[in-house]
């Protein structure tokens, strides 16, 4: 048991905090001679990055990614890769009000609360910085999936909602996803976005965001009954990235709408496979992969660094007004998209690895 | 790993299937010195009982359970507690026909993918049968929550909607949920399910539903950063219920509809204790509990087993339809709710141990 | 984590104690499709059954397992196979006097310094009749190999020394172990062990024992380096048989003795694979199976319950003399021989599905 | 599951190769609030690290060890505490001859046929290099043990052996340790062996020898039956040490020719606990603490890197002999001595945690 991995076979174990000296991560179980070096680490690094538009932190992070270890000749040796990105920007400021003050909806009164002592710089391990390591972690990942899978595997992740404001599923584009900063797959709403998020940064506020994640090309038969379910593991691992209050699969709550016959997926068979009429089960029956795309969705609450005053205590129990001031992402949800990605392709390498082990 | 045990140093083992001799769970990591008896969770079983009214599945099933070990002198010993529910009701049946032809929306499709081999009476291993086990094992959780948290640990579940019906928030009255057969917190909406649901029946369909379940009197600090986060395993644990297609914790999907001000719980000290003036959170923080009420909400999808005809195929590739009659559930949420309390037990039994093994 | 799980992919999880309803376990991550039985398990419980000649315990135990899930239609489902042994011969007895005072050389003193409450009839958990459960599932593990590795591979165990008098290696013949109740592979220290074992039984005492297991067949590339080795794993499964306190892989202790010219495996090519000319390293190097016999040897102390009194307390903190009267095994190592090869076989059958799930 | 971690509440991954740029590992799991830096951890790096004497390997290493997360102001926060040592001293030359050739006694052939590709570069994963890392965790866990139960722990490592020539147990003196650098107890066989080992190098071979390891002060009660035994995660931990063959708790093999009386250690009371009037068990009943002194042995094997040469064969095929030249350790057991301490003070802080998660 680690608090601080995510997996079986393909296990992630991360470290840091935010203003330490390095962040990182310990990827161990990957399969021998897949080819891996940097370069096929850092684009899905800078896609995370802050700083790269006015709607997310202006915090400057070069998001630099060292493979230390797992790695000769190009290529993976079966032993735990340890991958490590330095922390360049750590602005040197006054702390003692942060390390004093719990800031509402952040960690820092259930650290306390658990701990009794916390790396307050910056949030400190849970500060959302940390999921630069799950996102290198991802890209490794995927790697294993091209490996085992084959290089049918396409995992896509896009921004679906913010606010009050969402995508219209008509107009969804993939291909527009990389082409705006807001990772947003429908063209119409960009401009929308743009100009709400500018409302929402000037008035010093946040809002939240729907972030949904597919992936296509993974054969049926991943996962398990019971307790190693495809769709629970998801879950766990959606709901583990920092904000998210729900997650859901295929048609998610909408389900609670519907009768049988509207929910039930009708199968044919075409050359010789298993085909499906529709999708509402998002790609999972009974926790296992049906080979359809795999769909899942998750909501992130609006960030919690605003600079309206909010009611608060002092560690020393002191009431007291907090705004937080500084620089923060009005809308989280928009650099939860590349983690989205990254811990899906998490989940079914641990999985594809785990069928393999035991189906053969 | 195993694909069917749930939880660290509290750890659930479930085995068994529909139609086998028995269903069952080894329960290991107990605390030693716990009063515990049949007596203690049978009430427990009987409340998700099969055939208890016209609108669960007529199948009878005594539910009986036996402690086979683990117990002595009427207290646990530490070692583990192996719980055994004999199968009562295998009635004889041909089922040549299920074994050939998979129900849409069930696992048949997806264990034939994974397994190529699969005990199909009844559904086998993917049967909500299995759910038993869970429940037997959440009323070991809550005997182990009262010991090392304090009797004022509370856990229950509401069913909170049935199709487009929803109780009204201001109308719950946990008293009234243990009154009527469908766990509902609201006397008003009773009457409105029974001609919904005997519909649904008449009509050969089913219909999908949402459960809450809260959790009163949990301390803060339970739970971890990164991935031992409590939200994160309570997300798995709900994910894992038969049918379940989304989860939410506290306000869930609608935090994304939210600003910054809105989303905050403020925070004030009231008699030397951290207090909050709203729980958008559900009770968790950064991945561990605020003291507050922990909240957790699923959605769960209309029993695939419904007399319309739906499209499907054979193990063999022959494309037919599907009918599938026989002893169900219209609705597979009412039945979800113990089990959903059971799972919350079971992640809360788990974290007050990993909690006090950690930090004391 | 469970302290009463053994393996990754192939999981154990054992439960039962000596004088309860039943003993057994769940074993998980079986493939699936294997043929599977009651038929295939019973032969070595019998083996393993007490009763069988006068120098093992007179306690008379049918030790029928029942195999309560994961097998359907003959064959495996992927899904856990509970498997079930009832507990026939509770001789009903006063038990006061062992629930009181401590036998020395036994875990009650420890037991009772852990949990403050034990089962104390006939040992509970600390029963050498847990063991049984350990064979039920090696019986599983040798068809899982069969499935993954081939026929080629045999799993077999000898004691090898009792007391003083040891085997001659010139002399071991594989044949003689099943012929004698002694598990002996030298038929000419059968007679001398009979003599030893008669006078020990007589004069109320007992006495200590080696038992040597060996797998052939194994390929190379099984275990992993660090902390998943293949005889680290091993030293684990057999250090926690009842009473063992040493393990040695290959020349074990002897090689502190040895120069790096005569603790060198040689290494020659035969018909395109790596042949070695010596096995000092006992089939493991770097914690990899070389494909050579994997060859262990374990040494287990001299039953605790013996007639001579020992000074001892009781729980009340009195001190007294203790003397074990009853039905036990005057040589614990008898019985350990083909517990021996089922925790090879487990160990086995994990590093073998471990390996496939990485490596392909 | 992961092949690289060790222990389940305190948890160790380790990661790296000998000649990458640096070695290192995540400690999870450890309690807040547990004053640490640097200089706790650096002077038993100092004790394993090579080129401190004649006896041991001329590769000079600063193994200086940074701290890079889980601390903050001078005390631990409960979240993983990320170690790192550089690699400095990657002397530059030409490999490809071990590339190809297969070391006899190494785990060069077993590695390509696990992983069909491996760092050669000095052993690569294999490297006793490797152990600098549970030398680093071993100094936390000491940390962890004196927090959690208190500074009466002491846990001392010694050469007992080399070749033929042991040190005698009534000349033991745990000062005398520290005195000289073959870690021996025995001032009278410090100068046997320095000829012994001058003798051994002077011929390009390797000798073998024994290592013992104590742990005072343990309470009663660590460990747990079945397969959480104390002792059995000894031997694994300590069969785990590169080149380890055989392991022993208490009086190891001896028991095997022991009887009933000889090997009970008696009980009495002495200020209200129990005492033992002798320790044959090593400080481990049932696989529970009993709160003697825990001991355990093991023998490790000569070095297999020697000059005189023996048979081999290369990747592909060709027969060869093998003679290595280099700076190695002729007795690789000298610099085991730390690396014991370090694995019995990771296994007891993992049992002491797990004991407090589940008996408070």
């Amino acid at each position: 048991m680690s608090d601080n991995s995510f997996g079986h076979l393909f296990r992630v174990t991360t470290w840091g905090e935010s203003h330490g000296p390095a962040i990182g991560c310990v990827v161990d179980g990957c399969p021998p001679r897949i080819p891996l070096s940097e370069t096929d680490i850092q684009p899905f690094l800078d896609l995370r990055k802050p700083g790269q538009s006015r709607f997310t932190t202006q915090r400057r992070e070069a998001d630099e990614v060292r493979i230390l270890s797992g790695v000769f000749e190009g290529m993976t040796t079966g032993t735990p890769i340890s991958l490590m990105i330095e922390n360049t920007d750590q602005r040197s400021r006054d702390y003692s009000e942060i390390a004093e003050r719990y800031r509402p909806g952040h960690a820092d009164v259930t650290y306390d609360m658990k701990y009794g002592h916390r790396d307050y710089r910056g949030g400190g391990r849970s500060s959302a910085r940390e999921t630069a390591s799950r996102v290198a972690a991802g890209a490794v990942a995927r790697k294993v999936l091209a490996y085992v899978l084959g290089e049918g595997v396409r995992i896509r992740a896009a921004l679906t909602r913010i606010g009050d404001v969402a995508v219209e599923a008509a107009r969804w584009d993939w291909d527009e996803v990389r082409r705006n900063v807001l990772f947003c797959p429908d063209s119409g709403v960009v401009p929308l976005w743009e100009t709400l998020l500018g409302e929402v940064r000037k008035a010093g506020s946040s809002i939240g965001a729907v972030v949904e994640v597919r992936a296509e090309g993974v054969p049926g038969g991943l996962g398990a009954p019971v307790y190693g379910k495809l769709d629970s593991d998801l879950a766990s691992a959606l709901m583990g990235i920092n904000g998210v209050k729900g997650v859901e699969i295929g048609d998610g709550f909408a389900v609670a709408g519907l009768r049988g016959e509207q929910n039930a997926d009708p199968m044919r068979m075409r050359e010789g496979r298993v085909v499906f009429g529709a999708n509402h089960a998002g790609g999972v029956l009974g926790g296992i992969s049906t080979g359809q795309e795999i769909v899942a969705r998750f909501a992130i609450k609006p960030t919690s660094s605003i600079l309206t005053e909010v009611p608060s205590v002092t560690r020393g129990g002191e009431e007291v007004q907090v705004s937080t001031k500084g620089r923060h992402d009005p809308c989280v949800g928009i650099r939860a998209v590349p983690v989205a990605e990254a811990m899906m392709a998490c989940v079914l390498a641990d999985h594809a690895l785990r069928h393999r082990g035991q189906c053969g």
